[in-house]
């Protein structure tokens, strides 16, 4: 099922090439203040053509307002956003489809949908759809004043200066990897379940949804595998809860502790690499050579911030209204 | 809400201290064998006592079968399986009441249920509910033949030598994380959703409800950062999408590709250490130094392995119904 | 939330007054062929305008497909149909705002949206949004060949001759109710639950999703409280399942048991009848006579038996996923 | 799936010869007073033994706390409830194993479970799980002080004097059927949704888990189809949507409108009638008469009172806790 989100509850449609995307919400207070202006940013974060290692690919992505939204206040039924596809080159892909590409969906998608996936542009796999991810972000963001979640790359290619990473990837004439990470202050305690649904297991839920994140952590996350015990417990020195360190991330038994959550994903290298490569050829039935055409990022990792921002705010907006803390209605 | 899986469902409950600990399926297909001795070999993995470094506490941990077996074989119907918990020594625990103990859930539990948690032995956080866990495992596993599911310590206290990790906490009187790899075998393609509903995305939701877990990555992970897109993309060398390497861990595009699915979690060090420790004192409102009385492991990861295949079997057996790959009954 | 169905899911969004309303299905199979042809007769079938008794409003009603359709066939990714919404006379409406009106959801609407809601037309409560419905039976009704679905009047305003029924209305310049009778043919033996998710309890849950309806029963249905056991009981003549009668109306302990499935719904008249009536006036706080303005059915049950078995092909297309017994992927 | 509710979620187990049957809660607030006494008055409304036309068998029917009570207050975790199975005998039953029963489950559960289900006394068709959802409304219940929910039996046998309707049944050795009506006072209006999840169609899903319930109606119900427009609308009399007459049941666009919820069921015959009957034998493969054996309600309306208040309160404080309008957290 292609939805996320127990009370505030995103379902996410369409495919790279189609007329377009989109994104519906259930659970979104009445009375919120919305216009296309409160996407701006975060939109404009996500695209590409905007700095160095991203694609020129351009589109207005302007959120179209289907549903739920009158008088530019949310009405508290569904609301429907779409993002249409305007600048689509479907040619492009056509031409590569004997060949499913490494490290994309290409194979799988035909595995599971029988041959008859919308292929263009990945299709429904197309990291065009987190334009809608974005869009459930800014929403969710909006719910969540004294909130605030920021994430940004600290790495690419293995360096901590992005600028150098880029250089090598340009060097290399290959794509390269990152990582991302994410601090969300001003979260309450109290937030998440001790099993199966803890902060960790959704946001983590949440934050595979973005295409090319093979991992995720919390806290000091995989460094706590070498250290003591003593080192990683974080004293707690205020009844507030307040720690003294924060080797948990923000998360202990699952649920928040009121610190800052912090976590770190890691972003693989963008698929589609300039250099040639090796697949299986579904019609000659042989491994063959070929190079990937079309517009492509060096490095998508650069694009994963807004994205992982929206799906943090996604799930902390969820577990803000499970817990009863945030309004139904807005008198504003 | 405490259950998992949207086919084959599994709903958690219960205590460290209170009568039993439990759990209910839903969607345990009818006709399937059952019967204790399936249990013992998982369970017996996961107990304390085995080996250096885990607790002396001793359990029968005989499943209890309350629903759902008839004749030995499911019936269909909802099947429940209670495990008692006879050794509990809960004046331990009532003696530290005022404290919220470093690394456990403590503090939050007293903040989200408001003092009325069962705090005896970590209450509903306790890691004996992994016995339930491990169950559902068990029968999980019994439903994919064909799939092996293995999990193992690769590293303990930053070691790879884990008699050697063990040893340094011994030495140093303190608690140590590691880190648990899980191999997969046998899993067809096609399995997982592209948007929210990945492999990955359901692994490490069930992953987070594994208490002390903090961090998971898939094939190369984190590791990924650092390789070019030519090196970390996967070449496919036959019709059946076999890869020459596999550093997407068997999950392209949120799905399973029919390699082996392999991922890493990282386990903290036990939140139970022997040192001496400060937190707040929640009767006399400031910090003290305290120490944690009770029995407890050295380093938990040790027992973390059954827990984590069984988390694994309860998705791939959801997954491998919901793409109708599995009989709703054995006639066997 | 506003999602319907476990394995075929539905999820509406959309006000009588905005730019279209919409509908939004996971789980559709891929290589479905799809088009709008198929779906001329049940959206007439819906439309107003075409018989006594019904509003002479029109529209077009054509689906577009904006997601999830790709050469024709459905891609096995979300499918999401949308329907403009082109003869709007918000005008009216407006007028009417102070003056909740008896029968409609104007009151409801502001006291759970606290007046934020898009009251124009009824907003998202409004029988506009059945024509998604519809849609939805139109893409289930195609995943069920071998199942018919067959919902007609059998009363209207208390007569059996349903021009009489509506005779009487016209003569009384009021409204009238129905009674639509649903009969299946085809559903095999075992689908549905014994507990929360029987057939009745699926049927009647999205059926009391159309407006207006305000009862349902299943075979004999109330009449079955004047009855003994003995003739209530279905004596079982066939290895198959058959019953000598169906006073069950093919369900049997929440279970469906092969034979036919017969429910009956209540449709309640028209809550805009041309009469005068009284209601309180929210501006001028008192009770007020009023008559209600724009374009309104005199009897509403008229138009639902495309929606009513759309409504069932939607919970039989869902139960058939769920005991896998539709092909995932079709190969036409 | 055998659950019910999205925020008060209750999961049912068990059948009527196993050790015991149970029910888990998920989303009960923590600090909630409850002990042993709360359930004797609702459990003992639905025991048989208590008034002519109610089957003999006794059980103690004590609820047994398994988990998320501690100092006789909830916890806030799942909540688990048994209930012993103590009085069966099974041998009645199996004699009757090559006939499947006209108006019981036996012949949908072997076409469902494949002939494993337990088909003693019915297994998980048992009426003996209501005894869970009894215990389930005694919770719920407890949650909604100032709300009060009543069920009667309006009509047994097709008599509004009950005595009289079960001499019927007396007399002609038969079973008969009845009508039980609820009425629940004190519900704030806006619960509900519009599409989906009205209050409508939550009520009559849970209605219809009650086993021998055929049929639902609110309000003026099926004689709605009788009635002008201008007769069925409630006016509206006061600012707080008060209505003149009742016939919307409470429920107007599937959302309450803060008048009394009046609902009524039809309970068909007990299919356990002392009558010679027919069905088909599944060992000698032709139609035999037979007579049912066991100890059996000669009128099962008599004992639905309590459940089917049961279930209204597991809705409406499942509505309840979604509009935010309980606490989380007890504080008495």
């Amino acid at each position: 099922m292609n939805s996320f989100g127990q009370s505030f509850r995103s379902t996410i449609f369409g495919e790279s090439h189609g007329p377009s995307v989109g994104i519906t919400f259930d659970g979104v207070p009445a009375g919120l203040p919305i216009n296309e202006d409160d996407f701006v940013i975060d939109i404009e974060r996500r695209k590409g053509g905007l700095q160095k290692g991203t694609t020129p690919r351009k589109e207005d992505d302007k959120p179209i307002f289907i549903t739920g939204v009158f008088n530019n206040k949310t009405t508290g039924a569904p609301l429907t956003i779409l993002f249409e596809n305007k600048n689509t080159r479907s040619g492009d892909y056509e031409k590569q489809r004997a060949i499913p590409r490494p490290g994309h969906a290409d194979f799988v998608a035909h595995e599971k949908y029988g041959g008859f996936e919308d292929f263009r542009g990945g299709g429904h796999f197309s990291g065009r759809l987190t334009v809608c991810l974005v869009a459930a972000g800014v929403v969710a963001k909006k719910l969540l004043p004294g909130i605030t979640i920021t994430a940004y790359i600290t790495e690419v290619g293995g360096e901590k200066d992005v600028e150098n990473g880029l250089q090598k990837a340009i060097d290399a004439k290959d794509s390269v990897g990152g990582i991302v990470e994410c601090h969300v202050t001003g979260v309450p305690s109290g937030l998440g379940e001790p099993f199966f649904n803890s902060v960790e297991s959704l946001i983590s839920h949440a934050a595979f949804s973005i295409p090319a994140i093979k991992g995720i952590e919390f806290g000091a996350g995989f460094k706590a595998a070498t250290m003591f015990g003593s080192d990683h417990n974080d004293a707690i020195d205020t009844a507030s809860g307040h720690t003294v360190t924060n080797h948990a991330g923000g998360v202990v038994g699952g649920i928040s502790n009121g610190n800052d959550i912090i976590f770190r994903v890691v972003v693989k290298p963008t698929s589609s690499t300039p250099k040639e490569q090796e697949s299986w050829n579904w019609d000659t039935q042989t491994v063959e050579k070929f190079s990937v055409k079309g517009r492509h990022d060096l490095c998508i990792a650069l694009r994963v911030p807004p994205v992982l921002e929206a799906i943090t705010a996604m799930v902390i907006a969820d577990l803000m209204q499970l817990a009863q803390k945030l309004p139904r209605i807005y008198n504003s």
